[in-house]
C-alpha cells in the first residue's frame, strides 16, 4: 500500500486554504452554518444539522424574533445579530427558569499605533451599540470577549502593553457598571488586571458585574499557554482564585477563561461546584485551534450537563514591531485571524449556529436553566463517575515516583514465528 | 420577542427525521463526510473539511490505496473499506514510529431467535473476511466493536443472554487468537466475560490478545450506564481493573469501553499511564447519541495528546420478547439503529472520514505513534495541568460535607431600581 490520492487540498492549493481562514475570500461564506444552509438541499441541511449541531427529532432549536430597533442597530453598526432558543421540558415540582444570555464578539477599533487611551476609548464606542442591542433586547446574562478593552497584544512579548492593565474597579469595570444597572443585567467583563494590593501584578481576569451595577466578585485565568504566538506567560501567571461560581439573579455562572478551555479538569470543577452556565471568553487564531473550537466547548456541556457561552475576537490585528514565534516563522507583526464563530452548547449535546468569522456580533439563546438537572437525572454522569477513584490516580500522579499502570506483552521483544 | 421560525424541522417532518436516523431514508446517503462530499462544490467541502475534520493547511489526511484482493474481500463480503494516513513531522532523535491500525464494525448474522450457539458462529463467519482483509492490508493492531460476539442484548433486562459470557480464554478470545497469530496482529476483542474464579460473576471486558497470538491481559470497563435502553447495570458491575496500558509490539494501548467516554477522567486516567492509542469499542444509537458520538473522542485525542479509535456496531437488533424503557415510550423489541460511523481522532485535532452508518465496514489508519509527545511539546496540556489543584479539588468533594465554591451576588434579592 502506498499513499495515492489526497482527501483534499494539494499543496498547490495551500495559499487558498489560508486565504480562506483568514478573509474566506475562497468561499465568500460568513460561518459555517450559513455556508451549508446555502448550498445543501433542505432535507440534506436538517440530516446534517441533526448529527452537527445535535439538532435532534422533537427537540428543535428555534430562530426569536428580533425587534426592528435592536435590528436597526445591527445594520447601522453593521453587527451580526443571531438569537436562538433552547428546548427544554416543562417539570412538575419546578417552574421554568428561562434566562436570555447573549455574547459579543468584536475586532478592535483604531490600529494598535493610535495612543492608548484613543484604543480603549474607541473600543468602548464600539462595544456600547451592541451592549445596548442585548439590552434592549431582555438579555439577562451577558459575556464579552477575553481581554476585551485591548488588543491582544502578549504575541509582542512587549511590556508596554501592560499600560492597559486596570484595578478590578477600572474604568472598563465603571463603564460595564453602568450598562450593567441601566439595563438590569449580569455582565461578565474579562479584563487585564493589575492587583494593586499585591505588588501592581497582572491577572487575566473575568470581573463579574451584576445586574444592579455592584461588582459581584472576580475570577483568574486557571491555564496560561505556551504555544505558537500566544506568549502569555510573559504577562501574567495562573490564576489564584480556584474556580467560584457565581451566584446571580438569573442563575449560577461561571468563567472559564480561553486556554482553560483546553483542560477537562478545569471545566469538571466548575461543573462540581454547581455552574449552570460557564462562559469561554476568549482569543484564538484560525491555523491554531479552529478545528478544536467547537469541540471542546460541546464536549465541556456534555460531559458536565451545563451550558457553554464561547466568545472569541474577530478579525486581524497588526502590531507596530514584527516579533517572531518562537516556532521558527519568519518574522511578523499579526497574530493571525481572529475567526470569531462565537456560540452556545446546550448539555443535551445541542449547540446554536455561530456568528460570523469576519464580523463583530451579538449571540442572544434562551435556555431553561432547568436542563442541566433534566440532563444530569437522564445521563446519571456524575452518580456514575467514580470520583474516589480519580481523586486516588491523581493524588498518585503527583509524586515524583509516580508507575504507570502499565501491563506489558512478555513476548514483546520475540520475533515474529 | 416570541418564537416565529425554526429553523430545523416541524413537528410534520419530524417522522422522516426518525426514518433518516434509522435508515438514511430521507437523503439516500451512507455517512456525513460522502454526503457532504458529493453535495458541495470542491471549494466549499474543502473548507468544510478544514474546519469540520480539522484538515489543516500542511497536515492533510491522505488516502491509503487499498490492494485489489482486498478490496475484492470487501466487495464479497459486502463491507465498508476504507485507509488513510494521519501526518506528523519527522524528528531527529527518533525514528518515526508508524502502525497501521484497524478498527471492524458489523452486524450481527442471524436473527436474535435463532439458537445462541448459531448466532454466535454466525458472527465468527460474517468477521473472519474482515479479520482478514485487516490481516492482508498489514495492520498491525485491530479493535473489534464492544460484545462483538452477541447481540447486544441488554435491553432486554432477560437473564437468559447472560449465556452468551464467555471466559478471558473462552471460544472467542481462542478464535482471535489463531488470528493474531497468522497476521502478526495486536488484537482488542469486547466480550462479556464470566469471571468463574469469582463466582461466575460477569463483566464487561476488553480482552489484549498480542500478536504471538498470547493474552496480554484485561481491561474490564470502568463506568456502566443507566440511560434509556441502556439497561447494563442489570447485567454487570463497575470495573475492577483500574486504567492498564498494555504495552504491545506496536505501541502502548488502551480500552475505554463505551460509556466510559462520557467520562472525561476515565480519558485522562490512560492518558496519565501513558497510552498511546486508546479504543473506544461502543454500542449506541441515533436517537440517544449520534451529536455526541464525534464531540467526545475528538475532544479525548486533543486533551490528552493520544489517537482514539471509535467503533460503534451497525443495525438494527431486533428482541423475541418486547420491553419497555423505563422512560415511558410504549413497549418495544429493538434499541434502535446502531449508527456505526466508526472513525479515528488524532492529538492534532484531525479525524478521519467515519465508516457508513448503515454497513458493516474496516476502517484502516497509518499513525505515526510520535504525533502524541510532538503535540505535548507544542500545546503543553500536560505542563500547564495544574494537577495538584485538581487532586485536592475532588479529595474535598468527596466529603459528605462537601462545600461548593459560591460567591452569591450580596444584592441577590434586591428588587430592580
Amino acid at each position: 500500500m502506498e499513499k495515492t490520492s489526497e482527501t483534499n487540498a494539494t499543496n498547490g492549493e495551500l495559499k487558498d486554504v489560508k486565504d480562506a481562514i483568514n478573509n474566506g475570500s475562497v468561499c465568500g461564506y460568513d460561518s459555517l452554518h450559513q455556508l451549508l444552509a446555502q448550498n445543501l438541499k433542505p432535507e440534506l441541511f436538517q440530516e446534517v444539522s441533526r448529527m452537527l449541531l445535535g439538532l435532534n427529532c422533537g427537540k428543535l432549536l428555534q430562530s426569536i424574533s428580533i425587534a426592528e430597533p435592536v435590528k436597526s442597530l445591527s445594520l447601522k453598526h453593521d453587527f451580526d445579530l443571531q438569537a436562538y432558543s433552547f428546548h427544554a421540558d416543562k417539570e412538575s415540582f419546578r417552574e421554568s427558569r428561562i434566562v436570555r444570555v447573549g455574547l459579543i464578539q468584536n475586532s478592535i477599533a483604531l490600529p494598535t499605533t493610535a495612543p492608548f487611551s484613543d484604543q480603549k476609548r474607541a473600543i468602548f464606542e464600539k462595544v456600547k451599540p451592541i451592549v445596548d442591542a442585548a439590552g434592549a433586547s431582555g438579555v439577562n446574562i451577558l459575556c464579552l470577549q477575553e481581554a476585551w478593552m485591548m488588543p491582544f497584544a502578549f504575541c509582542t512579548r512587549e511590556k508596554k502593553w501592560c499600560e492597559f492593565a486596570e484595578p478590578l474597579d477600572g474604568e472598563s469595570t465603571r463603564f460595564l457598571q453602568d450598562l450593567a444597572l441601566r439595563y438590569n443585567m449580569v455582565i461578565i467583563s474579562s479584563i487585564l488586571e493589575r492587583d494593586v494590593s499585591h505588588g501592581d501584578t497582572l491577572w487575566n481576569t473575568a470581573v463579574v458585574i451584576g445586574n444592579h451595577g455592584n461588582i459581584i466578585g472576580k475570577h483568574r485565568k486557571n491555564h496560561i499557554p505556551r504555544v505558537g504566538d500566544f506568549n502569555e506567560s510573559t504577562y501574567y501567571m495562573e490564576g489564584n482564585t480556584g474556580h467560584p461560581v457565581f451566584e446571580t439573579t438569573y442563575g449560577k455562572i461561571a468563567v472559564n477563561i480561553c486556554y482553560g478551555r483546553h483542560h477537562p479538569l478545569n471545566w469538571l470543577a466548575f461543573g462540581l461546584n454547581g455552574a449552570e452556565i460557564v462562559f469561554n471568553p476568549s482569543a484564538t487564531v484560525g491555523e491554531l485551534s479552529e478545528p478544536m473550537w467547537p469541540i471542546e466547548a460541546r464536549n465541556a456541556a456534555i460531559a458536565n450537563s451545563y451550558f457553554v457561552g464561547s466568545i472569541n475576537r474577530v478579525g486581524t490585528e497588526t502590531f507596530p514591531n514584527p516579533f517572531t514565534s518562537g516556532d521558527g516563522k519568519p518574522q511578523h507583526a499579526d497574530f493571525g485571524h481572529f475567526y470569531g464563530s462565537s456560540h452556545f452548547s446546550a448539555p443535551d449535546a445541542s449547540c446554536t449556529p455561530s456568528l460570523s468569522r469576519f464580523r463583530d456580533g451579538l449571540l442572544i439563546s434562551d435556555m431553561d436553566l432547568n436542563l442541566c438537572r433534566q440532563l444530569k437525572d437522564k445521563w446519571g454522569f456524575r452518580m456514575t463517575a467514580r470520583y474516589e477513584m480519580y481523586a486516588e490516580t491523581l493524588a498518585r500522579y503527583l509524586k515524583p515516583d509516580f508507575k504507570p499502570q502499565v501491563i506489558s506483552d512478555p513476548l514483546l521483544h520475540k520475533k515474529a514465528t
